[in-house]
């Protein structure tokens, strides 16, 4: 494999992906994260324990414009994180606008002048409701469209698109994943809300692989 | 016409797209600028001041991590800019790593929280050669991805993308566009420099028009 950047958020899929790639035997791996004005930064603080777990290269960057300038309940200037289970139609205020292909084309760039040539992003089935910029209709219009914008191509990677989060905490408890250290719900209080479609959708996971969630057992 | 967006530069073929959107009747354009880290700011007061003449609504976003982490010789940090025509190989060396997809990204994600629908940029039929993310391929795989971003669909217009410089001014010219308050020399002197690729096509556009550039003789 080449030299490659992952696009690290600090939740559990990312994470898991980040292992996972490590695991397959990639020994170039960088991660990036972004900072576009979330209501809390324990995803990022979780993103930077991981990064130095994995002996990984990892950066944060600030997109302050997003928190500025955009809509969304997940913001810290938007409206009251809506209660219900993840793929329920109310979760869609907490769509970040074209977030997902804003921080693809950055890691782009950054992938470019770094001369990496593969950028892996960790959305899952889960995301593909409530997310329009995780479904595979977009992965292959960004995959193609990664393919063009420099001379040098780039190819994007998406292995979890088709699977449900049960699936990746699965996957994630093989490669010894420590789940205590990434963040999943919407808030940011010192325990997961567990009433935010975020926070449903991960106890759910848990759950159908009978194992207890290590972040709630640990607080 | 619905509510339109555009990314203005400053330089020469935005400005005139602004000038031309507005003739064709769109009441509701607000434009879109950003400060990439390029080596001077000129062609960015240039953009703020079209927009004060247009009486448009118009914004400067910063993105100083392009600045940092990115290569190219466009950049302050980056190596002196090469000399030659426009689509000169060597001109290569002015590439920002997919910065017409961070910037066309970030101005959908505004475009969507304002319920704006149109989006519009000014890369033509010049660019094609030296710039990557300025191809007809480019421009149809984003215009793919920008109708599946979002539950909110964004029509892209590239309307110049196989235009010549000539033709813009032309354009421009019938248009009343003022030449005088637009930037397009890479380098950020009192006067444009005359032997940057960028200085060189836009001088044969004017001689192509038999018409002394105002930039020029105003200066």
């Amino acid at each position: 494999m080449k030299r490659a950047l992952i696009i690290l958020s600090g939740g559990l899929d990312s994470t898991v992906l980040a292992h996972d790639i490590l695991a397959r035997g990639e020994k170039q791996l960088a991660a990036v994260s972004f900072d576009y004005g979330q209501k809390h930064t324990r995803e990022l603080e979780c993103a930077a324990r991981q990064a130095a777990l994995l002996g990984i290269e990892h950066q944060t960057i600030a997109l302050p414009f997003i928190g500025e300038l955009f809509d969304s309940a997940l913001l810290k200037k938007g409206d009251e994180l809506p209660k219900g289970h993840y793929e329920d139609d109310n979760m869609k205020q907490t769509v970040v606008p074209n977030r997902n292909m804003i921080m693809l084309s950055i890691a782009t760039g950054i992938a470019i002048s770094q001369q990496r040539t593969e950028l892996f992003y960790g959305a899952h089935g889960g995301d593909h409701a409530i997310y329009p910029d995780c479904r595979p209709d977009f992965v292959e219009a960004m995959k193609s469209a990664l393919q063009l914008c420099d001379w040098q191509k780039i190819k994007l990677h998406v292995p979890y698109l088709q699977d449900d989060k049960a699936k990746i905490v699965k996957h994630g408890l093989n490669l010894g994943v420590d789940f205590a250290q990434t963040w999943t719900c919407y808030a940011g209080g010192a325990h997961p809300c567990g009433k935010c479609g975020s926070c449903v959708e991960r106890a759910q996971a848990f759950a159908l692989n009978k194992v207890k969630d290590p972040l709630l057992t640990s607080q």
